[in-house]
């Protein structure tokens, strides 16, 4: 038995987390744009990456070091360090050996970054911010600031976890992402810090695990960028090792971020969750509550209010998956537009329904009615800001 | 040996085929939305159809008549006639005897349906409408404009084919489709009437055929529709067997039209082909090429104008083909801006390619440089009009 609370402090709730963010020139209107990491004991490490084929540089550099260890991840925004080569890597190699003489006791210190695809990193630009860091300075909500791109907030959320004997432990996060989201794999990134002990060859399973219902299962445009990060920090200061309890918090945290970044979808107006039961397994429930989160009709009659079940009926059509139409039933909120082959759509639930849409958040629900796997993905509308944020996006 | 020659009459161009568009008041505007093709001899036909699995009620009573010739095709507009389940296919029973007994000779008559989905069809507005058909009428225009739904033009083509012999047969053809493009199956309605002789048991395979590098190349939105038809009629009457000239010239014909159809995109303002060669094998070549062209936020940088190449890698990189960033080289027009790892992007050349960008149509050339897979996709861009259809379209 525990409890989970939420707290203050983002990624410094933990003991022995700080962080902060500066500006170090990268984002033109001054903005913070490099932040950091800190813990005062050396931390297990964890991440899970993108399944991008190019992985941008900062993912390289960590797996070539074979990072399981760290007490500092910096991170900048504005640049990927993407599909920038050999250059990329030795420019991490650059700024993080300066990072190290800069700031005292920095040991294996890993870098990820964020933004525009294809421009070299500027290495002197982030030295100064690093010169300027304070590794003493626990201001988890600059951090959260500095790692945004089109984020119109800063993510974060923290939760203490108590134990049946009174003691606790803590785990926080922040996480940026507002578009080129896509369910293939969280693509954003999420720093979790926590002080609990964790067994380091679990910790990566348990990201997965994790993963699988939260980051997997949301989606803003169905792009996967070449820099998706999630990675864990244990510094074990809490001296409390709970397994289930650990699992817990950490799906709680990953599910509330993941649902604040689809909120923050680009341009989006809700949130929506895609229910799909009655599937033949539960990997093709995934397959068309997927389908549905990232099929553009469908965003776009979310956007328009439109309670246009067909389009729906049509998505889940269209995915592959074992469905019939006389088995299906399609239900916006506690609206069932379609049963089992038999349309109930008429003036008084298309007022209903379209009632239903007019939130900020809501259900569509699809029983396939075929078998008993289920599974449900969380996707935003796409409206006029969507193409407004992304036709121009690298100026 | 053979010339193809454009030629005007769509689908009424080949010997014997009429044609006309009446206003069934099916569009609350009054526009045309009811359609006839007749042939005054029985054709032999054959159809490809959506892959969605919800297929529309025209397309279930097509197979449950194992249509292999026909005379009479009624395509309406604006009501899709889809998920409505055993009434749907009723109704289409109703509607074509009334045809045969309001019209004569009609033999075997097959119906297609474009619209929205989900909601029964006006049955006695369309008996009334086939009232006023008139079947010695040759207005292909008419006929092409009454299955438009969010199209802005009508798509037609024909040509004559003519044989070193001096003889020579005709092609014809029109479509509709504007929005639910998708790459899995030309999402669409498309009519082709020929007056070559074609052996009824190869139509089906010459239709497929040709469909891969045009209908199943082009991408607007990635649905895939519950309606998609591609239909073929062929009445014999030019007495012209020719299998290469034919092919040829279906090929033609399809390609044409799907360029129409990207041209005409939802809110498109650029048509563009998204090259791919040098893949491992052509299947992978065309899994990037319609992952370019599926791309939002390759479609938003198209709109924007936006030279942004590093989203065209990325997007390379998230469709799971076989790549690596040292053997990639990206290219817009004739402007090399990523060549085998290297960044060549410098401002001149971002001024020529955003310059390739200002036009209506382009090509973006990425040469994977692992194997000799090649394959064409032709997409659009997405911008404000497109959210504007889409966000209402059922009112």
């Amino acid at each position: 038995m525990f409890t989970v609370t939420p707290i203050e402090g983002g990624v410094c709730a933990p003991k022995g987390f700080y962080a902060d963010g500066v500006s170090a020139g990268l984002k033109p209107d001054g903005k913070r744009d490099l932040a950091f990491i800190y813990s005062d004991t050396l931390c297990s490490v964890s991440a899970i990456f993108t399944t991008n084929r190019f992985q941008a540089a900062p993912i390289l550099h960590y797996k070539r070091e074979s990072i399981d260890r760290t007490n500092f991840v910096l991170i900048n925004s504005k640049n990927a360090n993407a599909m920038t080569g050999k250059k990329g890597i030795e420019d991490i190699d650059k700024i993080l050996s300066h990072a190290k003489s800069s700031l005292k006791n920095i040991k294996f210190p890993v870098m990820s970054s964020t933004g525009v695809i294809g421009v070299p990193l500027p290495v002197d630009k982030i030295a100064k911010g690093i010169d300027s860091f304070d590794l003493t300075k626990r201001s988890p909500d600059a951090a959260a600031e500095a790692i945004m791109t089109t984020d119109s907030y800063p993510k974060q959320v923290a939760f203490e976890v108590k134990m049946e004997s009174g003691c606790s432990f803590k785990i926080g996060a922040m996480a940026k992402g507002a578009g080129m989201i896509n369910p293939a794999m969280a693509t954003m990134l999420c720093f979790i810090t926590t002080d609990a002990v964790l067994p380091p060859n679990e910790m990566h399973s348990m990201l997965q695990e994790c993963s699988k219902t939260t980051f997997n299962a949301i989606s803003v445009d169905g792009d996967t960028s070449t820099n998706d990060t999630v990675m864990l920090l244990a510094n074990g200061k809490s001296e409390i090792f709970n397994k289930e309890a650990f699992i817990f918090a950490l799906k709680k945290v990953m599910h509330e971020l993941a649902l604040k970044i689809v909120a923050d979808g680009e341009g989006a107006t809700k949130c929506v969750a895609f229910k799909i039961t009655g599937a033949a397994t539960e990997d093709e429930a995934a397959i068309a509550a997927k389908a549905l989160s990232n099929s553009l009709l469908v965003k776009t009659a979310l956007y328009g209010e439109d309670p246009n079940w067909g389009r729906i009926a049509s998505t889940i059509g269209a995915s592959g998956v074992e469905c019939d139409p006389s088995k299906l039933t399609i239900t916006f909120g506690n609206v069932t537009v379609f049963e089992k082959g038999e349309i109930l759509f008429d003036a008084e639930r298309e007022d209903r329904a379209a009632k239903v849409m007019k939130k900020d958040s809501f259900s569509i629900h699809c029983d396939l009615g075929v078998g008993s796997g289920s599974f449900t993905a969380y996707g935003c509308d796409l409206g006029y800001e969507y193409v407004k944020i992304n036709a121009d996006y690298r100026t």
